[in-house]
């Protein structure tokens, strides 16, 4: 155990593989899956052996209990290939670990590190051809579990499913993004699961966003639930603000993803000697920064993005816009943590993983 | 529209009945399924055909948005057989609305009227062997709804499945129910999805209580999230307190789920001049009311045990008995709501509908 051993993984290749039939140059995000994905079992209280087999649809019982009590949490990260075609993974044993902090918040078995990464690198390894070269290019990993036990009564389920499925992706953009900061809606609660890849906490997120959208802004900035004074997360991203030359975000708790793009910009950060201070950010605060020129920058961190700049906030109904800056922090810390991801700078940190 | 017409509802029945081999004197709640099983499907922006078909697994893609961003919500009810064969339902208007009010906060569609009491009227006609007579017997009713869409994307699907499944039930006896009053943990947030019926929701309360069953506590009683001081739920039911002759029970709110049973038990006990207030109850005064002796009783309601009376309560590792009383109100209630539902008492509110 813990040695990442593949050995016992069932491999059914696919006969024929359907990339030839992929424009890659043409990907929306998340939408294009390759031809294998792993999938293993959980039941009578252990593990089954994975399997790797070609990615299809799979047979499930109406009464599942992840269609009726949500149990079902997930993880995003990428792969990179780099110019002499190694495949590269971005700090895997995060993910892992947050993962199984969020099957536990969620009633649901630890899954095995030969399964997560050992699983997933032989995945990888097998799919290397839809890992493409160049800046912006990825293979998106997408692994998840869910409840497959059936039954209608709101217990925790006994039988689950962990499954990876691969998405080759392009660069994330996502056009200008304004945001609104929330003043009603909220996404997590004290004692709930806001720390966790929860699937539920995602579809909550989707009336608001869509309110906001009909207003003209991509995303929202959450607030903490009960006083809507704290600045948290911005859309399904982590979010950070630029106050003259310091960058600002919020610790990690309950409410707020522990997320691996947002640590590793902190101490990237402090590698550049970019002061970034850790503390609750204030609404308050955001708005007499904007008001007296001293709010630069604000950015979201999440995987698939990476880093995200926004270009203005609305608050009580007022828009704020942001200013064009020649050095945006955004920016170069984007540009020096693609680097790293894709070989093109060397790995100081010893984040990249190759398969 | 609206006039619950059955007319447009595909029906393949199964070949064969497997209701000879269930022991109905021995259901598990939950576990057992009739034969058929109601499906619709929402595509390109319209409601298909339902069909009842047999019950039977189906086939889904990996990435369907229900497994990764947890849109998905439902709804509990159940149908009950009078002495002269005829079968009930209780209310259904009030779980068909609040199923489209959940519909909204998750970004779903709605579902139509035809489809949703239409619909499980004809099923059910179709499972009226499956309905048992006898106080306790009752036929579970499960319409629920999820996200089959296909994508990794965290956005609102684009296609959904509506379906009914249908699981006879022997009364709901959960045993001597003691609960613990939530110090850390919460199920929703202000501005969050508590009021829907949302299937993240229930996943979210599966550690708490599995740490609470540890220690010896069958369910817990939710407080408010930003400060625990008010009483809000207990375990998957709204709440009420007895303190004296009066009831006491939460308002429904953001938190709060509307419930069908809350909403009987206040109408019926305004009927039979019990005073019930509903307003805000702190965990302060219910502490200061078990002191003083003026606590005599409290209770769970829910469709799924109707009341649930509950023996005793932990706060802050002291426990609190309440005591035995010849005259409970909760057990009067009880008996008053299901002679309505089972049609041995008149129904002066009109909330029974013959199928």
């Amino acid at each position: 155990m813990g040695d990442n051993s593949t050995s016992d993984i069932i491999i059914n290749k696919s006969a024929t593989s359907h990339i030839g039939a992929v424009d890659f140059e043409n990907l929306s995000f998340g939408n294009t899956f390759t031809d294998h994905m792993l999938v293993c079992d959980f039941r009578n209280g252990a593990w089954e052996k994975p399997v790797i087999k070609p990615y299809e649809p799979f047979l499930i019982d109406p009464s599942a209990k992840v269609f009726h009590y949500g149990q079902a949490i997930f993880e995003g990260m990428k792969a990179y290939k780099d110019t002499n075609d190694d495949v590269w993974l971005f700090r895997p044993e995060e993910n892992f670990d947050r993962f199984n902090k969020s099957a536990e918040r969620l009633a649901m078995p630890s899954v095995p590190e030969e399964v997560f990464i050992g699983g997933m690198k032989k995945l990888i390894e097998i799919e290397k051809e839809w890992v493409k070269k160049g800046l912006g290019n990825s293979l998106y990993i997408r692994p998840f579990m869910i409840a497959i036990g059936s039954g209608v009564i709101a217990a925790p389920s006994t039988q689950y499913r962990f499954m990876i499925i691969l998405s080759p992706a392009r660069s994330y953009y996502s056009g200008e993004v304004k945001v609104i900061i929330a003043e009603h809606y909220s996404r997590a609660a004290n004692g709930g699961i806001g720390a966790a890849k929860a699937a539920g906490n995602y579809s909550a997120q989707f009336y608001p966003t869509k309110l906001a959208n009909e207003m003209g802004y991509q995303q929202i900035i959450w607030t903490d639930d009960a006083t809507h004074t704290k600045l948290e997360e911005a859309g399904t991203m982590n979010v950070f603000f630029r106050i003259n030359d310091t960058l600002y975000t919020a610790p990690v708790s309950e409410r707020i993803l522990d997320g691996v793009t947002r640590k590793s910009i902190i101490e990237l950060a402090a590698r550049e000697n970019i002061k970034v201070e850790v503390r609750p950010v204030l609404v308050s605060e955001l708005i007499e920064a904007a008001d007296n020129g001293s709010l630069k920058e604000i950015f979201g961190a999440g995987t698939a993005a990476v880093i995200n700049p926004i270009v203005g906030f609305s608050y009580q109904d007022k828009y704020h816009e942001l200013p064009k800056l020649e050095n945006s922090m955004a920016l170069e810390l984007k540009e020096k943590l693609t680097n790293i991801q894709y070989k093109v700078a060397e790995d100081t940190f010893g984040w990249t993983v190759k398969i």
